[in-house]
């Protein structure tokens, strides 16, 4: 990813285009085949004077304009007359904008293999620990058993979709930009519609009703996307990060030589991975604040607007792949401490099946006084830390015709995690058949595992 | 919209649910069929006391809660043992977020309509005006002329995918939320399963493979892609009030009695319907960076990102309404000043057909050589006022072999506006084709208008 | 703060505004002062029909318009020529902003008057835990002991800064703002000075040296130093609710009837307080943002970023108001168990000592090495679950060259935590001494407690 | 500003920490004083690979620690025993934010610096235009006459205040960072005071009562009070980008070779400098909240909120230093014409001398009256295209009751602009007196110019 957006990558995406605009020119007998021919076959970043391009860029307001200059230089040093067809029609901004659509298009790519290869880890861990009985937290408390199949299958169950948005985003938000100096490409006269429409099958880009230079919905639908996914990856860091604390310890990121260390506590073995998708899940949304506040751009070419785009966009882009690259390394090599998922599930001496008991007893006597009782033999439980299972079961004792109709294999029943874990295990089910299912024609999630 | 998101809706849309969860579990033989009559029958926001509610809400960290508390009151007023059912088994975000379902499905659908009917406002402009000649710009300085019906049919364009995505919105990001207490609806047992899929029948709602309760990604998706509408709304409420000032008054809002007076300047006549847009453009970009930063929720509920979406979505989905509803109304009665297009179009003494010279010459002398003289010679009339087509036929009268190839009746052609406005009436015509084509099966777009 | 900014206080402010007015132009011999008599006296949102109030302010574009044509009408109704005089040589905008500014001063007060109470909690809490060793953790991972005390004083020393940054705020951000239509307050002639002199010093607020009505720099300071603060706020809040988790249970928020329950799970006690800070410091950052987006506002009053201002300032403060209040509540009443801090510090068997060996070992055979050396033990210790304390003194016999240096005296003060908090009691007492010394002249922060 | 806060400034940066640490150590008596010698004579960010620099830091987490091991290998390729003393007590983080506080003071002076001069151009722009007359516009509209010395004056009072906010910031927000692992300096024993003190004084930097590493308030109120500045850069670049405007044309931005140009439109003359402002004015903002967001830090080191922070800020500040840069420039060669100000006044023949007229009929009819009356005048005038003050003679003619009784006099003088700009010139001789008076001590704002 930082290729894709790296300087010469964005450079040599330039001058693609100017080269399939100088190749499209000449079949459709705009320019001559001779001077498309060596254009084409200068349109080399290697042929480019980085340090000149850039100082030129500040003075010139972008970067196509002494792009532009170059080529055309390499062009005459080769043919005079080939030169003057150089970026023939053509204005900054479609150079620009259409280099970028090339540049997301491989971006996009990296991104959704990358998001199979996580999807692929999360389906295993959603498959082997089905049954892996854990405690749910709400509100950051104990709350109610769950598995950690469940849990998983819920990360994967939004990957998912994500996977879904990414296959509509390659489809609709990636086009050809061309338009000239004010979107009507009247330099090119009548030519103008082919040579746009042999250009957009060269670049293999769709061809839009018209140029969007100034409708830049495109752009900011691909960072809103990709800023939906950069949360899930945050949501799903926070969880492993939460659940790698000291006192927890369920998960563990996978272990890499000077991955996680400490310069100062050698004992330390951080979550890693997840700091960089946490850090990306607070970079990324204000990025994409910044290309939604772009997008109201003045006229044909924006004052500003346009230009606040230019770092923004790879930015968002390079921060996603890189969270989603890590959270695939740690989904990939995640050590799940089953033993103490389910010693954690007893910290609260069976509290946290103070619903399970309510949900029985509300059968009898109503939810509200169900909820009421057991609400106070919690309070008696925490403070004598007597255990919940108990406090009842001598309740039970004294006063029959309250907790007493719950016999004593009963409440075994009702203290048993695997018990009182739900749909837990079809849910991951149903989600690992969405995952099997895939998405039409795309072979990463399609695939068994 | 501000009704959908009112206090009294947004109980009403809580109390449905709880309706809809009393009838599926009586059904399916969980609660008895006449406890969920009365429930159900109770089930009117205008049986709430608001003031108390509030209050108690505060306290209690969500809504749900206190009104789960007097629903069930107004239910054992009737019947004790009906009340010992209401809101069985399911949890308080069960009921917020399958009620903010139900609220965002309204609101996507006004939204959809009001989008529709800009849009044949939107199409009606670009028709009308597919050969209003006006000067198009570029960094807010005059470029080349387009036309005014490339304007609208550039906003249109936008529009129309935006439509799109609406549409995929309404189809994938609304769904129950259905999970119980830790997502694993062990409250209600075995019949869980068939509770959830009547309850999303009964609701008219997708029934997703899991509870989505942490995760956001379906209420984020909604947050940024209304986003990026308010920023093609921004963008055409931008054209219009740079459209509207003074000097250049092409454009004026359309009039309305009370609507954009001033105080203290009795003639003034204020773009109050592009401001509201505007006003909202900078608003939601950084509200939806809100939604993204939220997803980053802990476990099987959050602490703090949850609360954080409940007054956010809302506000999102009440300015892009309210901009939206406005821009309709400007663009149905936008007034257009042809004349004044016209004549704007003349303020440079015809620098703005420089491009067309400099290509024509291009086509003898080369680029770059032609750039240099057409720049030289706009130079010289910008620095004597005398007009560039004048300018440059002194200059072929001295030199015959710069300019000279450009006669007087190519100087002619190359000066009018409508001869340079190139691709414009045909990107109209495409853009008006694929609106009429309109979304399959969606009746606003495909009427003719 | 929600009464601050509430529809009533916000139009009563505006009243306050055209009460002054009228009574500072009366004295300036302006108006007669038989009209500012009666313009005063009517100046009561208590007459105001706030329903038509709303409808007519949508269409006006602001509130101001519609509230002078019911106060003149008030006016009217009891004195005809009084009522010529109403908001004479005023624009709207000088009502609104000059209101607001009345507002962000109580708001402003409250804010401090909280903060300071906030601060008393911590430092009561950083000197009563100035001894409390407790784990310190980095990465979300056990590093080393320090104090409770030095926690709670690392959150009094930003708060301190928080208290002379509001300071600074109530000093220069607030200022009249009274420029007429255009800012010249052409329209009160050669009165205008003494007028704008006068009114500044009836509403007790700066003159500043020109209208500031399209400079929005003084608003914009007030939003974004209150969204540090909150910041601040969120980090206390997180800080706490991870030592609320049920695993650790170092800290419990201040319990609460109806406070932190749970609908589903009678068990819970929910840390609320913080969870509304967490929401805050997601939800007021990016509003942050929307008040330095909006300053960008056209010539001398802008068309959209004004308008972006009016809920969004209010909203900043409301919820930096509750944020505030809960954690001073939270840090009042906040439940600290000593003993869980002491006993989970040694959940890591002595592997946070690590670093006490590791620089005794270093004075002797040097950082790297010692390094080295302790984190092989460490590892050995998790591996074998053999504490790090025991493991060392078994490598010391096996080869007292390496670790036989310390012996068995030296190892226990090194794994005796007491001993290794290095300065924490002195930077407490530091902190608490600045905090003493208080801000000249505010009361609340240097009261000793 | 690229320099300071490129990869060979942010190294050296944090070397000279590590050399500061190393003498300061070595004075308070804890290494060596030959260590510290050889130690300080090798930390300069020539001696390092950058290569192995940056992949390393991208292993480890951060940039320190794989610094120290490069550091550490150059020292013991010189003095093994010296080398043990390297980065002593200190933590990754104590180097890295201090490093940042050594950049920040020297981005602080820069920016201060440019700020001075901008205010000094902006100081003349005021001075030698407080006669100069402009329309002032009111929702992009015309309003009512100002001076162009009142708005420049407009923009100075912004960045008066802004510059007293930096020298708030240069005293208040820099600060040593120096805790060791944890916070407590536990590992430098009793000497860790004395080093401290000594460190801070070496470095020249404000000694903290205790480390501030998980306390952001600092850097954020950097980012915040460079936010607001940004702010008002974009209000000034909006202004004078609208009034560059073809058919506005009262500013020309300074013309420079290569600047401004544009590759299809030889005869454009781009506002360059201010989009770069506005460019700014869109990215730093959502840049503020991410700082705001990451402030919420877990414990004694974050987990993602640091590591959001790193690229942040000093984008902020180099975005930031490049608008005021572009700014700078634009204020001091900004060409003005007067006589277009003076001719754009006369575009509404007459309609902007409305409210003198309407203020002058108020005092014997009333205001209601008055304003009623001339907006009929109005728009008669605008519906017949004759000017308001024929309009109003005529008026007089036929009803001498109404606007008779100004007579024809009193109509020119109510129609000269200079005689409706009411206090612009006082106004702007006390920002030029306050710009004069400076802030204490500092040079640039109160030399003469």
């Amino acid at each position: 990813m930082l290729a894709i957006f790296g300087d010469a990558q964005r450079v040599q995406r330039m001058l693609d285009v100017e080269s399939a605009l100088a190749r499209s020119q000449a079949q459709c007998g705009v320019i001559p085949a001779s001077a498309a021919v060596i254009i084409a076959s200068l349109c080399d970043a290697d042929h480019i004077d980085f340090v000149s391009l850039g100082e030129a860029a500040a003075n010139a307001g972008n970067l196509a304009i002494p792009l532009v200059v170059q080529l055309t230089a390499l062009v005459a040093a080769r043919d005079t007359e080939a030169a003057k067809f150089v970026h023939w029609g053509a204005t900054s901004q479609d150079i620009i904008d259409t280099g970028l659509m090339l540049q997301l298009r491989d971006a996009l790519l990296v991104i959704d293999t990358d998001l199979a290869a996580l999807n692929a880890a999360l389906a295993g861990l959603a498959r082997e620990h089905r049954h892996t009985v854990m405690i749910g937290r709400t509100w950051m408390q104990h709350a109610l058993p769950i598995t950690f199949g469940l849990k998983a299958a819920g990360w994967l169950d939004a990957m998912l979709r994500h996977r879904t948005r990414l296959a509509t985003l390659q489809g609709a938000s990636l086009a050809l930009q061309f338009g000239g100096a004010a979107g009507t490409l009247a330099s090119l006269g009548p030519e103008a519609g082919p040579v746009a429409a042999v250009l957009a099958r060269t670049l293999d880009l769709p061809l839009p009703d018209l140029p969007w230079h100034a409708q830049r919905d495109r752009v900011a639908e691909v960072a809103s996307t990709i800023g939906t996914l950069v949360g899930s990856l945050g949501k799903m860091a926070r969880d492993i990060s939460l659940l790698t604390q000291t006192e927890i310890a369920e998960l563990t990121e996978p272990a890499a030589s000077g991955r996680g260390g400490s310069s100062a506590m050698p004992h330390k073995r951080n979550p890693v991975g997840c700091a960089v998708a946490l850090a990306a899940a607070v970079r990324v949304p204000p990025l994409v604040a910044t290309m939604l506040v772009a997008m109201v751009q003045e006229h044909e070419r924006a004052l500003g607007g346009w230009q606040a785009e230019w770092e923004t966009l790879p930015l968002i882009l390079q921060l996603s792949s890189g969270a989603l690259e890590q959270m695939r390394v740690v989904a990939a090599g995640l050590v799940v401490d089953r033993e103490r998922m389910r010693s954690n599930l007893d910290a609260t001496h069976g509290l946290v099946f103070a619903e399970a008991v309510s949900m029985a007893l509300a059968e009898r006597i109503g939810r509200t006084a169900a909820h009421a009782l057991v609400e106070e033999a919690c309070r008696r439980a925490v403070a004598t830390g007597i255990p919940l299972r108990t406090t009842l079961a001598v309740d039970a004792v004294r006063d029959p015709s309250a907790t007493g109709a719950l016999g004593s294999e009963q409440l075994d029943s009702l203290f048993d995690p695997q018990g009182y874990i739900g749909q837990s295990a079809a849910m991951v089910d149903r989600v690992l058949h969405t995952y099997q299912a895939g998405l039409p024609g795309q072979p990463g999630a399609s695939s068994k595992d």
